[in-house]
Formats: C-alpha cells, structure tokens, sequence
C-alpha cells in the first residue's frame, strides 16, 4: 500500500463557528471551504497548511458518528487520513494483512473523495481514513 | 502567527515495535529514526510522508505524559505539531489572544527542535505543539 500523503487531519468540536475562529483568528489560518456531509451527519470547515488540510467537524444530527465521539471523550482529533491511488485495492491489502475495516469498499466523502475507514482496533487507536479523488481516481 | 506547515501528528502506543511493524509491513512506510527523550519519558519512533513525520510515542517512565494520555483514554493521537519561524514570539502572541499555554517559552524536543506545549483547554481539545528547528531558528 503506498501512502501518498497525509490528506487531512480532521478534529471534532462543538461549535464549528468558535472552532473557525480560532483557527483563522490565532492561527491565521483561511477557511476555504464549509460543507454539510448529511450522510455522516456532519458539517465541515477546511483549511489548508501545506500539502494538509484540517477539517472541523461538527455533528448536525442526533446519533451521528461525531456527536458520539464527543459524548465519548470531548472535542479533539477525531482521525487522520491517507491519501492513495485506489481505495478498494488498499482495503483489500489491509484484510489480507488482518486489518479490521469499518468500510468494506469505498464511499462518497466530502470534497469529492471517495473515502473508507479503517477500524481503530487494528491502528493502535487512531481512526484511519483512506482518501481518492473521485474524478481522476488520484 | 504564521504556521509553516504540519510538522508531526504523534501517536501513543503501548508497545513501539508492535506499532512500527504495523507503520512498515502494512502502511508501507520507513522507521528512519528512534529516538528517547527522558525529559519526557518517552521514546520516539518517526516515519515521514510527505511533507509530515508521524511520531510514535511509547512511555519509558511511571508518571509521564503519554502513560498518563494512556491510562485516561488509550492509545490513539496524542498531539499535533505545528511548525514555525519563532516559537516564543509565537507563544506571546497566542498569550495575548488568551489563548492558555502549557509552555511559557521553549524547551528541548526530540530531533534538534525547540518546542511548546498550547493547553488543549484553549485549542478544543487539541493538545497542540509549536515547533523550530534548534540550529537555524527555521
């Protein structure tokens, strides 16, 4: 499997709108991107440092992946993210290498990637997300 | 303040050479550098992607940092660290904003850099770190 890059940190909080602030206030940091994943009950703020991006998420429904997160331990560092040439053929790698998935094939993610993830069991805590490009597949 | 890029996402584990096998036989990346800080009670292994190290941090001592991240929460990721040109003008500029420092000025990190700690309390939940290169001041 070869790792490309790290595409994105991503970090849950409770407020995006203060969460903004900090980041583009203190850190001088520009928010170029606000966007709603419904499926994953989420919304997302963007910023880039370098070849990275930091999402914000905030959770937008009840029972949503991030709203647990936060119940479960308070705001912070939610996962991190590997970019890759093709999904699917990593995830077929990392199950024959005993790695638990939590997404056996990939799905539409925010900012036109498609995305999955790995369960945390098997990567020492860290909630692993692989990314691809959607329209070029890079 | 101006963040020059992601220098490292750092990682507790329990067991360092269970997490670099997983870093190099199934992520496919290259331990260039183990490395103890006893001030910190850690010892350190670091691979690169990209432009950003990853960090994998193993407690050396009872009472350190990352047996205590351990103990309350697991292993997982346990800090982010951003690099800039001047870590303690940094920290009196984040001062000023009230933003609450762990750090008041720098002190000796592993790989010739110079750090800080920013409390978490003020970065939503992030435990966030300020990094310069030692030699340079870059």
């Amino acid at each position: 499997m070869l790792i490309k890059k790290i595409e994105h940190i991503a970090i849950a909080v409770r407020n995006l709108d203060e969460a903004i602030k900090l980041y583009e206030n203190i850190f001088g940091l520009k928010c170029y991107l606000i966007e709603e994943v419904n499926e994953q009950k989420v919304k997302t703020a963007f910023f880039k440092i370098g070849e990275v991006k930091i999402e914000l998420l905030e959770s937008t429904g009840t029972g949503g992946p991030v709203e647990k997160f936060i119940e479960k331990r308070g705001e912070g560092i939610h996962h991190i993210a590997f970019a890759v040439d093709d999904v699917n053929s990593s995830l077929k790698e990392l199950e024959a290498n005993g790695i638990q998935l939590i997404d056996k094939s990939k799905r539409a993610g925010a900012e036109e990637f498609d995305i999955a993830f790995i369960n945390p069991k098997s990567t020492h805590g860290v909630l692993t997300e692989l990314c691809e490009k959607k329209s070029t597949g890079k």
